[in-house]
């Protein structure tokens, strides 16, 4: 089968002939890839960001985003059939651990993570995961349509579900970024709060996005954003900022912005804060990591997506396009979200 | 009446007779004295690191850590009558902004800081404070026998009770820094929480006053903690860090032993946090501000400490020896906390 | 001026001529009433259902939902001013108490309630309550289209804000009862949540209201109710059942249609709960209590409606004219809520 | 081998012959019985209470509060091995529906509950599970002295687990039964949390345990207990009332106790409640059920055990004096927990 996968660090990965994956262990299960989404992180993983931490031994297929149909199953899976369409987690757990039994599957001490961390990825024809990453799907779904919600949908959706408690009518909430997961957030926000939404971003066209799906007011990021912010709340920042980018100076920017006892979510990276400690004490602001989502996260994003209370914007390539979708990424051309179609 | 007064920065504050303070407002209180506790802050405020952030005017009183007996009250104060004994929180809040409507009064917009922020503090004969200040004590409480419970016990209680949730057995948390505030912070864990705490210091007799308080294990900070800590969590570092001291290198180090999904808990302050935004994101951890706490925190604090489950340990000094105190608080003289009585 | 008042129990109150009111305390508030809601607790008053529990002297005026302009304000007030348009929250809090400092000055233990314990309400020229009960409107709002939030309002926000996390993508809501607190927690719901909302009402012009308020199914209260929710549920009960009925067997079906591990609000009053504790045991269900809410709940439920989020379905009635309106709500012939205007 | 089954509701079990359980799915574990509790959830059983809710098939065995040694494993087990200590949750789960995903396993919605529900339990030589079931313990932990732990442990543990955040210093918490679950949850209320305990209990040996278990107050249950309660509580009720009973009356004198605003959990059951809507929402109370808790609630529970802050009060019997246990407990001749060990 196809494959894009990544040779060496600072190369473009190549699309190439590779055997399929078969099932092995009693849970495994092989997904037919209907769509696989191109994400900022691949950028990163490229540019070698996670190679020290990751360890990750080269060549490897891209693609931590995916969404297919069922292909075959292990002997021991009983949540998911041959033919089930499905989105899924990227984040196989192993059910027995301590936060896998807490319903914080994300934080599994034995999870895997197909694409990033030492297993092929989803930008593939096929792709072997588990039972424990597969949320079955309406047989009427297309799997490109929703593919972006298994890695930014679910990281957006995480975000905001984490914030709705701070986000009572009256509130503030700053959007940095409105790009492939922004977009995501944002209608996450209107969806499950009545806070006031601020968007920030230095694209024109991604603002005016921001505006249709649900957007209070819109700032370009052109220098002035933490002052029309300040000016925006009366001077207070905002109670919640959520940070998409969290580089290029936008972290320190995105804690600038936030109210005294209020969080600064950090959701994109590539940064790094500088922050002395009396400016968090002496205000009580929080800085709260922020990392994919559970099953359950994306399970109930779906129920949203459902309802059409989120809808992506995507644009999709053939597979053998995929390099031509990073550059897109990478040159900012991209609203929404680039979708890989085997 | 005596009162200790800083007339300028980076110099040492001088006891000067200056006239009594007068009730204006129907709920302002007057309180006399019974002891004033000495703060790291104070040691902060003198060498000015406060000065652009509170722009307070030169000269004033200093104390913000307080506790005595009623001396004078407006006429529309009913929660506290003269000779009453009082432990007073050094925020005076407003009762009709946001923040203290929902029981937040530590971020009341209209909030003084008395000994802080342009208000003359306690370490005086008397103090000017308002009725929402005031928390009646038990008529046989020694104010200078409570007083450090004031600010420094405040500050430790709020930030402990905000993290109980995250406290449950099984988990580990350590507290950097066994003083003034470190002491009384390991009391509430103990107290109120089964966690399993883990106290780092420098100072060998620190450590032994922790092991006293309910530590179940201490870690010399001498170049190896963040190591030891690693050791004895398995390698997963604690689930909660209480950082009482949060600079000299403190910071970076509080923050490397949070686990994943963990959060660090910036009490103390004076460094500088620099963390890539990678690392925020890719563990999940979160960085907590903390500044004083409620009012209901001091009246609960006082119920741990009127059923002798947080207790105190004080060095008195009088009023004339301030600068000593201050002197023994900076040379690392002092284990718990030092107290003037007028 | 002119005074809903009532003289006994289990007759009509009657319009009489009474004198003003006047400031006494500091922080007293003298309002020029603009609208004042008529509510089935008044009913309930009327009956004696309240006579043992607040041994309130009659005769006394009625009206506990009222919003107006600022008449005349005593010498500590300085959070409203004279000609200020404000609704007032029902129960008037101390603001020095343990609940009143926790940000819960519902359960203040000094609080009044005008109207229904002990002192007179709002449906009258004027009324006396204190700074601490004004939320500062819009001067633009007109007092009578909002009166209704200040207490059917309040009531209804109060008990969907609690029950927002429970709410999440996925669940079930069901609403007993599309009335006057009723057709408001419909849209608090909507605004403020993404679950599924039922609503179960006897009468069709109310479900049809609910529909257009943003309901998603409507359910007769036909004898088939329960059967329906169930079926609507796939068997499992609804995750919150909000019962704004609670009386005449709602409060038996509402707890039966609520699923494991759900819980049942209690928010209207009259009937009488009969539940084998095995019931709840087995299920692990809860029932949950309501009355009406914290002065932040009603000034976050003005910025909902000052939004557009919430919007009132009002009858006006003049004063004199009281009796009409009481016997009309008796009669079911009330869509939404009404309002007496001086 | 040996086992403890029950041939006809309202006759007492009997020991007899039957043949040891096979493993039949890739995730069963057999387990080879050390101790198993004997519950007044038995006695129930016995008397017919469960019978129509359960539908289970007679003759079973009975016994849902086990621990032992793991005698035999399916090919997919790899959270325990041949020998390992283990201690039981009483309700295997599936690990793969919405509840188990979010941590809350004992809502899983195909769960079995072996002893209870069409499903042999533990009072026998050998007992059929499955891997999510087994909690691994120290190899040194003897089984009948933890077994208790399984059920009544749990359930304490979860019903306290749950309160905690109600539960600050100052704040009253009343024990309804020092019996087999409530003297654990005294513990844990100790271990927990800073609240005042107050233990209600008609016999004296049981206040005495209770005494030294932790309590801060006892009340003999002769009638006068709630007039007590409502005493020690300056008139306002326990802030969280904890009914281990909830029959013979108990049930509505603990929620007569429960101060406004505040908590009735109930965990015993046998008695029906009757309660006026209006004397929920008039005070804002809650009625909080519990069953069992999580397998984490368990974890958490054995750390506390392992350290020695939960002990158990046990009365060991050999599996053939099953009866004489059974007849024990229902003349409440039994202090903390009767264990059969086979």
């Amino acid at each position: 089968m196809k494959a894009v996968r990544l040779h060496e660090y600072h190369q473009q990965p190549v699309v190439d002939e590779v055997p399929e994956p078969a099932v092995k262990g009693p849970l495994d299960v092989i997904v037919k890839i209907g769509g696989a989404g191109v994400c900022r992180t691949d950028l990163h993983i490229i540019e070698g960001q996670w190679a020290e931490r990751t360890q990750t031994v080269l060549p490897y297929t891209l693609g931590h985003e995916n969404a297919g149909w069922v292909h075959e199953v292990g002997p021991g899976v009983t949540n998911v059939a041959v033919g089930d369409t499905v989105i899924l987690h990227p984040a196989p757990s192993c059910g027995l651990c301590g936060p896998c039994r807490g319903g914080d599957d994300m934080h599994c001490e034995n999870s895997a993570f197909p694409g990033l961390v030492n297993r092929d990825g989803g930008m593939a024809d096929f792709l072997l995961t588990t039972a424990r990453a597969c949320v079955k799907l309406d047989p009427q779904t297309q799997p490109a349509d929703v593919a972006a919600l298994a890695d930014a949908g679910i990281t957006a959706y995480h975000a905001v579900r984490k914030a709705i408690p701070l986000l009572y009518p009256g509130t503030t909430c700053v959007v940095i970024g409105a790009g492939g997961l922004g977009h995501i957030g944002i209608q996450c926000l209107a969806a499950l709060t009545a806070t006031q939404i601020i968007v920030v971003d230095r694209n024109p066209d991604a603002l005016k996005l921001a505006d249709q799906l649900g957007a209070h007011q819109a700032v370009a990021a052109d220098g002035g954003q933490v002052a029309a912010v300040m000016d925006l709340t009366g001077g207070r920042g905002a109670d919640v900022v959520m940070d998409f980018v969290a580089e290029q100076g936008a972290e320190q920017e995105g804690f600038s912005m936030t109210a005294r006892a209020g969080c600064y979510y950090v959701i994109g990276y590539g940064g790094e804060l500088r922050i002395p400690t009396l400016d968090i004490i002496s205000t009580e602001r929080n800085i709260i990591g922020n990392i994919v989502g559970t099953y359950n996260d994306l399970a109930e994003l779906m129920v949203l997506a459902q309802a059409g209370r989120v809808t992506l914007h995507t644009r999709t390539y053939p597979l053998d396009a995929a390099a031509e979708a990073l550059a897109d990424l990478d040159a900012g051309r991209v609203r929404g979200r680039a979708i890989l179609v085997p």
